[in-house]
């Protein structure tokens, strides 16, 4: 099986890996602690309902522990959304996270894919989908939209996702909103349908969320779902293993939901980082795309961007620096990458890297 | 959702957990030092591949990495199996683990049963499964076979299996071997199906093994599996998430194989302690079961065992005992219980409450 994602540092020969959108604070110091206590514990099974875990995140959230669900990471829940509810046509945005479509086909589902533009900056305009949807005279059942979007980065405000839920709800067409990486938006709120769901009314959305990025939690695997359609949370459940959840996860995410200055810190880390990294790549001619989240996507502009030598994934990775290619994503080629924001020190040393690869090319 | 399982103390008061079937040793050091050392290194994604583990496993086993299969548990690898398969109609033995059936169940499959028989102690007979699949003409794409069997205890030697295995192969049968308890046994390798699989000519057989009981490290979920049929396990890499399985969880495995001692002396330990037990209990007046395993399957046998109030499993609970009720196994009822082995000082503890309860009865 080839590595189809960000994060291979098993394979390749890293020192640097700007291919994993994580927190660059790293595990914050209570989740660790709770891991290392939890370690005492994992002889017994792992409370297969998450109730402790739930009973937090629904104080957390403002919302009731029966609208949650628990995974073991959130692709664990993208699959058993798919599984669950057994869509026979399913939307994608494209390029977005390429589990949607791996659990789609895996449950056997036609795909068809709206295509960003990169005229628009491959961003979603929520009218643009609509007056697709509308013309299209498909018939889907089921919608993903991950926002901000990965690999691009763009968030659709609350008001035009409520549009596009709205349109869904009209038309019987359940979506599941993505915003595992909603938390390293400057205002996160006013991007979240999350208070949508709470509100009522929007029992065809499942707002999926993770631990593994905010938290620098990625080797511990803990994502929730959150849902008001009892059904589709009743049918995940009978659909899925009882101890999916870890208790060391289990004990890590009620760890880090106390962590409120470890989010707001690395929250302003990225914001200003971000905006360092993406015009350093502006100035080494790279084309940056507008990302609003925790990592860039940006273009090679240079003449040989495409030889197969000259590929700028290689020619990083023959220095031990490892970023992620979006070739394998539809619409998008050898040109087009994505890198994570670290912190600054790191940060100077991988521009300054870049820098080299792009001055010795010319 | 309501629990199905033993190892349910999160809804119950419980002091002492009978229910769970897992080393009565607790977590090795070893694994232990392994988990704290690994949640440094959880802020990175998990190896989505587990190649050290499975290289680690292959030279424990004699077996090509090849072969291998990591599962966030070995649950997660029965729905696996089956979503990558799909088969239409698959056999159980009944009773035998819950988890076949949900899993089949999810992915639409038709289910039916053998049922072992009371007067023959509840013992798989491999001669009478063979006749029964011969008689009763229907086309089964998969069986699961429990070895030994949970709840029930009993293992089908090697050259049984192997009988079964081969009348399977000639006859289009996949088969799911779930050795999860066999290091518990007293001569493990003369039931294990392993090298069978080593020496070729069984790439009908999926066989299933879990580090949660073994090494009591139920609350970090790592299982694997191992078949000679690369498209099975091709396609079961299609069908799952990437990083199912935790870095903690991989590390924790690594470790576990080290602890050779710890294995001897649990094994010593269960066959002292489960014929202490089962000898206990015969005094007491329940029906035993001839369990080979790390765990116990007896009846109640006292006239009042069926009335809800004096039902055992309330009459420990009450005293904050948990044990396993059988009841929601096919053809049994709550008149069956499963109890695991544990060390001497707690066997003499719980064998002294449950005989204040018979006493108390009479």
């Amino acid at each position: 099986m080839e590595y189809q994602h960000g994060g291979d540092i098993y394979t390749n020969n890293v020192i640097m890996d700007y291919s994993a959108n994580l927190s660059p604070l790293g595990l914050p110091r209570g989740v660790k602690e709770a891991v290392y206590k939890a370690a005492d514990q994992c002889a017994c099974y792992p409370d297969s309902r998450s109730m402790k875990l739930r009973k937090e995140l629904s104080g957390f959230h403002g919302i009731p522990p029966e609208y949650l669900i628990c995974g073991n990471g959130a692709a664990d829940l993208i699959f058993q959304i798919v599984q669950a509810l057994k869509p026979k046509n399913a939307l994608l945005i494209a390029p977005s996270f390429l589990e949607y479509e791996q659990a789609l086909k895996a449950s056997s589902c036609n795909v068809a894919y709206f295509d960003l533009k990169k005229e628009n900056g491959f961003q979603l305009r929520e009218k643009e989908l609509k007056n697709w949807l509308e013309k299209s005279g498909l018939d889907f059942q089921m919608l993903f939209l991950c926002n901000p979007n990965n690999p691009t980065g763009f968030a659709v405000n609350k008001e035009g996702m409520a549009e596009i839920l709205e349109y869904c709800r009209d038309h019987g067409i359940f979506c599941v909103v993505d915003e595992c990486f909603n938390e390293f938006l400057q205002e996160p709120e006013q991007y979240s349908v999350l208070d949508l769901i709470g509100r009522g009314g929007y029992e065809n959305v499942f707002l999926l969320k993770a631990f593994t990025k905010l938290y620098a939690m990625a080797g511990l695997r803990l994502g929730y779902g959150i849902c008001s359609q009892k059904e589709v949370l009743d049918q995940m459940n009978l659909i899925r293993q009882p101890w999916s959840v870890s208790s060391i996860a289990q004990a890590a995410g009620e760890a880090a939901l106390k962590e409120r200055s470890y989010v707001e810190k690395t929250r302003q880390l990225i914001s200003c980082e971000r905006e360092y990294l993406k015009s350093a790549l502006s100035d080494l001619g790279f084309q940056v795309f507008d990302s609003m989240a925790n990592y860039i996507f940006f273009k090679d502009l240079r003449p040989k961007a495409l030889i197969r030598e000259k590929l700028l994934y290689k020619q990083l990775l023959d220095r031990k620096v490892l970023i992620r290619s979006c070739f394998n994503y539809r619409g998008l080629d050898h040109t087009y990458y994505r890198i994570c924001v670290k912190q600054r020190k790191e940060n100077e040393a991988f521009l300054s890297i870049l820098k080299s690869i792009v001055t010795e090319g010319k």
